[in-house]
């Protein structure tokens, strides 16, 4: 089965999810820069979210470009992933209108790691297809940088309940550690593969 | 005619459908953890209604992987098809907020049933394009499933009027039916043609 | 320049607006039967304006089939089309909020005027690129059904002014000259030109 | 790495971003001709960031005809320049909003300002992955439109402490200058490489 429709269907997603949380920033009813002010929580969770999008699909595509063929299980997992990640504009507008408190802090750090498991099921699945000697399994190689930022999600969560300002800085955290795309993939690709 | 651009617009058209169900998720004006409680309706209609949009893509992908060529008519019913998806957010949002009472249940149910007719019309329409005797003719067979399908559909309409809740499980039953994609048509394409 | 991403992009806006209608058919309050039936008018709005964009995605579709290269100006042709095509959602909310009245069948008469302007507008530049000897100016030809087409919009605006329930039959009318997809250009390709 | 998904998503995320703006434009609640007049700032700034949207997604295309190949820098780049366009239905809703007044036209400006920024940006990362001698880089020379629009820009901003309505001139003075096609890469094209 070839991957071009799933890679299709997954931009055309990923860029509505990525355009949608924009319509949450209300315009204000007044015309003045002070205005604009209590827009500001929105907009951070906005850039915050819109990086976080942005990231998963550049692993999308950096991930999908050592694909060579699909089945019926990656199609699922894929899909399950963009389930999570359709659930993002709802928890960032609830994190935005909070003022960054508790529980919505809690139920972004929830989200992410739905995500970030849901991205891990693909890449099994994906790896299960493709075998264990493939391009791909040597380049995901043990998943660090994954499982250091499930560990940091983690921590965010229970430190939620007692200062969410600090959950929201780890957030920030992991998302730099990820704004580098998956050099792994890349790297494997060059020195084993040639373009075609 | 080529079928590529048929398929990148129902993709299109499909990843908006099943992303913009999303935008119905009203954020609480509160924020604890029991400001959720009262979306968790809406959140079990949208999740259904995702799964059933994504059986839709797959088989849809699934298809036109043993479509060669297209023609006016199979544009008209692709676009029948898209039609009644699209009703899909609508039918979902009205059966959330209804807490799953009687009338809701049974449009989604009528909803269920037109887009299960316009799928089966645009088969209809394939398989005349490309004769009795082709891969895709084979591969769909008597379609066993479609039937069954129609009779749970028919069957969960009648019991909401006594109980709405059994038609909803019954909904939730075809979705399983149809989980596993369209295997039929995998096994015709490695058996019969090779990939390119 | 290849047409590739020109068609990709106008896939994607045209998918966008056929899809965005929906979101104005507001879920109803109550959850009985009846309570859909004030809905009835937009719902008929949005099926007949869903026909329409269909229409001009087929006819789009067909068109560029015969089209080999396009310019600057071919470009911004197609991005008018594709604003008055964004304003069709505006117009078919307008005239169902209505219940059909005066002004919005005229408004929507207007808008249809100016998206078969941009259309002709488009094909003509792209006919100048292309020179009169090329298979897409045979196969367009004196274009009969655009003309026939102005000419009942422009019947059914002034129709408005005495009963506007004849200008939507009108409308209805030329939806049906058009739901037969644009065969000139089909047959010419066939006849002239082989698939590749 | 291949560009094609690149194109895919940017194409995506542009058709939603011109498309959603028109969400904005409310259906008015009465059905006379004299009850749209309220819509017409709103309308006219609709329009003229149709028209710039449309301008960024044509040098966009543009741009890419001259890129071979792309890394880890660019996909961040392009995501750099979507993100700032994807404010723009939200500077454009307060601008017609506001009827074209001070600050508004200020944020829209400086909106502007932000997406040339970024687009500069993307073009320096595309040239360094190209090199200096590359057909990209010729093309783009010195870039002499990029830095009249900066420098109109920040005019109108200052002039809209004063007259707000001379700075949405300018703003429509940098369109008209855009709106012609980036010809300098199409002609370097045409002259330096074959098409394929």
């Amino acid at each position: 089965m070839h991957k071009g429709r799933l890679e299709a269907f997954s931009d055309g997603v990923i860029a509505i999810i990525i355009t949608i949380m924009v319509l949450e920033l209300k315009v204000p009813d007044h015309f003045n820069l002070h205005d604009l002010q209590p827009l500001s929580w929105k907009f951070i969770s906005y850039a915050l979210s819109f990086i976080y999008v942005g990231i998963y699909w550049n692993n999308h595509h950096h991930t999908f470009q050592a694909v060579h063929s699909i089945n019926g299980r990656v199609l699922w997992a894929n899909l399950h992933l963009l389930f999570w990640l359709s659930l993002i504009p709802f928890v960032t507008n609830w994190m935005g209108d909070s003022h960054f408190s508790k529980w919505p802090i809690i139920t972004y750090g929830a989200m992410l790691i739905m995500c970030a498991s849901a991205y891990t099921i693909m890449i099994i699945t994906l790896v299960r297809h493709h075998g264990e000697n493939s391009v791909l399994a040597k380049a995901i190689g043990n998943d660090f940088k994954g499982k250091i930022s499930l560990a940091i999600y983690a921590t965010a969560i229970v430190l939620a309940f007692f200062c969410p300002w600090v959950s929201f800085g780890l957030y920030v955290v992991v998302a730099c550690i990820w704004f580098i795309p998956d050099r792994r993939i890349e790297n494997r690709l060059v020195s084993e593969t040639k373009p075609d």
